[in-house]
């Protein structure tokens, strides 16, 4: 369901951090493209914008010298809203064309995510514990970035390194953010699936589950599988208000725990939808989860059959979900909890979007197969007071960072992809020879940021051509 | 003396709210070019870094719609470290040239300074009261600009109103780093007399002086001027170490009080010739005092004769003072403690200066004509800690602006003086043919925002004709 927001750019880390509660994640893959790159923690003002608080924090970046000469560029990843190493395993372009630069590759976390936490924050964001995450924010996190950039030039570099950033969704907002507001200091930026004017105003609400739905409906079968998506909302509340009904739908979904409300499993259900579209790689990967190529291909198949009803329809959505949750065969069980978890790193970006990052999304049943919900900003306002006791800044973001209004910025790839419902708040559009828009047909979140594959579609071997040719015209002229 | 900055660029703050608490000043200035400027209120957030601050506070600021087509631009005026009044009485190219433009006059106070003060601040900033002023920053400035700006455009503009922003000294920093920080509110930026670099590392801490002092070197009997205000150090020292020697000085110098250090008069002294190469203006004017045309010509006239001494010394030194403190002839004495004023003002320019805005200055007795004084970073420090418990950071503002590193920056026209002594920290080469510099011979502190003048030097005559081509310009590029 997308009464709130809380469920989207986000699900990456929730997944991400279940995984690393079962011990799974905060480790680099091992590639033949690259060494393990070093990791070092640099001291960091806890807060850029309170001259009276002298506290630090200490943050962690990867630093890979391996193919790096003394003048050669820095490459640099400014951490999204979880642990690095899921963006050091997943962001692969970079350790690609790295030796072809001779450049630096850097990863950075994104200050109070993975393990660069100031000292004595409590796990949960709370209106009783949200003064110690007053730190958290997009601005901190670039003044973060700045200072680490500045300190790595000056001391691994030759001091004048020209410096690209790379970053994909809120990673690639903050690439293009960077390149705005640090313009001195980063010389391009690779901004990936950027949704930078996904903010009130500046977005239909309704547009990310068109994607979404679109995307289901591309596929083989596409038009019986969404229907049969269009239907399960109501079945899976008629099925829960009948007596026995939520025992019926926990033994069906095979839940981890027993459903105390219908609507849960439709939230969960509804979720992962946005995440399949997301990660609808064309070749098998373990970005989120480890899943087949087309991942929505494999999950309509068991969707495809015309008009299921009752039961049926929701024992072959049991199996549709076992695509992504249980595609290795492991699951004993579905937390249908995951996108609600505790895990540190979804509240986290929860509360960012209450404070600056408003984020608006609804559905309307008719151009999507969700059922219908609607975004306003004071429902919003009233749940973010709840959960964190902060009030949203409905229009801070695009007055600070400027939306999709890019007329005065420059060396920017802003890149997407057609299957990607994220791209509704992305730069389709070049601005100028140096704000350049690139669109991945068949290329889901930011296919271009991974390692080169031999399934990839044609259109992002394309992508990857104009952003490296960009990339030299940057690093050129920042040598002048 | 200048082995701290507090008597530098805010000295237009110090003396006008000398003049302000004597009831002259906080008057807009009647002129025939324009009609009084309308005052409004704007409801500001404190603090835009800290969601959980709900707090506001009501800025003032001045618009003229006199000239103003719904389409047409913004002239945009971010208010320095004084009250708004003084510089709207003394931008008068934004108002000579609005006719022209059809365009919208606005100047906008900074926050703390003037009356746009949060409700409960007292009036110094101390180790004891600086939690209230943790807010007051050039970049918490530059978000109010930010979101006044975005107001005013949908309000009383059409939406998509260019916007314009001119800006002297502090103001022209701040007039750059909004078309820098939000290039997407703000067109095309004059910054005038903006030391941008005049920070750590980034600039000669006696470079200041050795301006000043080339000014005064310059004029009709320089030499001996110079000459004597190099021994004038000594002879005041010495005087003042003599028995009767402090109320000697007083005496000589009508100090409105006895004086208790000998060091105390020759800061002031010091100071005065500062802030008269700074308003070495080549006609009457009341900008920081009541002054005659090139007020250093007629200082020195009082120093011209060569190799003066003893008594005779400190009364010439005395009638040079009295052009800058009594040229109507009104004063009954002269208040040295006047650049130590509690005025708030310079309380909290000083105080800003212990934060983000470290500016060092020094003098060596050799390149200038000042008592020789050293600058270091500790030494800065600690009195920053004793006077208000801020640790300075040292390379904030040349990593969060870039200092003179403007490759990535457009639409900015830098103006510079002559006669200046800020613009050692200035922008004086073109960096780009949209990123300009403009050397003002015969130029003192951002003269080029005077009204226009029948003793205007040519250069101001010919860098108000640039300025003027580039704002066409950047209108014209707005509006594409």
């Amino acid at each position: 369901m997308k009464t709130t927001i809380f469920c989207h750019l986000i699900f990456v880390t929730v997944l991400h951090c279940t995984l690393c509660l079962n011990g799974q994640a905060y480790k680099i893959v091992k590639n033949d493209k690259y060494i393990y790159p070093k990791l070092h923690m640099f001291e960091q003002k806890l807060d850029h914008y309170n001259p009276t608080i002298d506290a630090t924090f200490q943050q962690r970046y990867f630093v890979s010298d391996q193919y790096f000469v003394k003048d050669g560029p820095i490459f640099f990843y400014p951490g999204n809203e979880g642990a690095i190493e899921l963006f050091i395993n997943n962001t692969g372009f970079m350790w690609d064309i790295a030796p072809s630069f001779n450049a630096l590759v850097v990863f950075a976390e994104h200050r109070y995510y993975g393990k660069s936490t100031p000292n004595d924050i409590s796990l949960k964001v709370s209106p009783k514990s949200v003064h110690k995450f007053v730190q958290l924010s997009a601005d901190q996190a670039m003044a973060d970035f700045a200072v680490l950039l500045t300190h790595i030039k000056a001391t691994v570099g030759n001091g004048n390194n020209p410096i690209i950033a790379f970053g994909g969704s809120y990673g690639g907002m903050l690439a293009a953010w960077m390149r705005i507001k640090y313009g001195h200091i980063v010389d391009g930026a690779i901004a990936a699936s950027a949704p930078v004017h996904y903010f009130p105003g500046h977005v239909d609400c309704g547009a990310y589950d068109a994607v979404v739905t679109k995307d289901f409906a591309r596929v083989t079968n596409g038009k019986e599988c969404v229907n049969n998506i269009h239907h399960v909302w109501k079945t899976v509340t008629d099925t829960g208000s009948q007596p026995g009904g939520l025992q019926k739908l926990s033994s069906i979904f095979h839940t981890c725990k027993p459903l105390k409300k219908a609507s849960k499993l439709s939230d969960w259900i509804s979720d992962t939808f946005g995440n399949l579209a997301m990660v609808d790689y064309p070749y098998p990967n373990n970005f989120l989860n480890p899943l087949p190529a087309f991942p929505i291909n494999v999950t309509c198949q068991h969707l495809s059959q015309a008009d299921l009803s009752g039961v049926q329809l929701l024992s072959a959505m049991r199996d549709a979900l076992g695509v992504f949750y249980n595609y290795t065969g492991k699951a004993d069980c579905f937390n249908v909890s995951s996108t609600e978890t505790t895990s540190l790193s979804t509240n986290l970006w929860n509360y960012q979007t209450c404070t600056d990052m408003v984020m608006p999304f609804c559905s309307d049943g008719i151009h999507d197969m969700f059922s219908p919900t609607t975004w306003t900003f004071q429902n919003f306002t009233a749940n973010c007071r709840k959960k964190y006791g902060t009030t949203p800044r409905e229009h801070w973001a695009i007055t600070n960072y400027g939306g999709g209004d890019l007329k005065s910025a420059s060396n920017i790839v802003f890149s997407n992809g057609e299957l990607d419902p994220w791209q509704v708040g992305g730069v389709l559009q070049s601005v100028s020879d140096s704000v350049v828009a690139v669109y991945i047909q068949g290329g889901a979140h930011h296919l271009d940021l991974r390692h080169s594959n031999p399934d990839d579609p044609p259109a992002v071997i394309q992508a990857r051509k104009i952003e490296i040719e960009h990339i030299h015209k940057w690093i050129k002229q920042a040598k002048v």
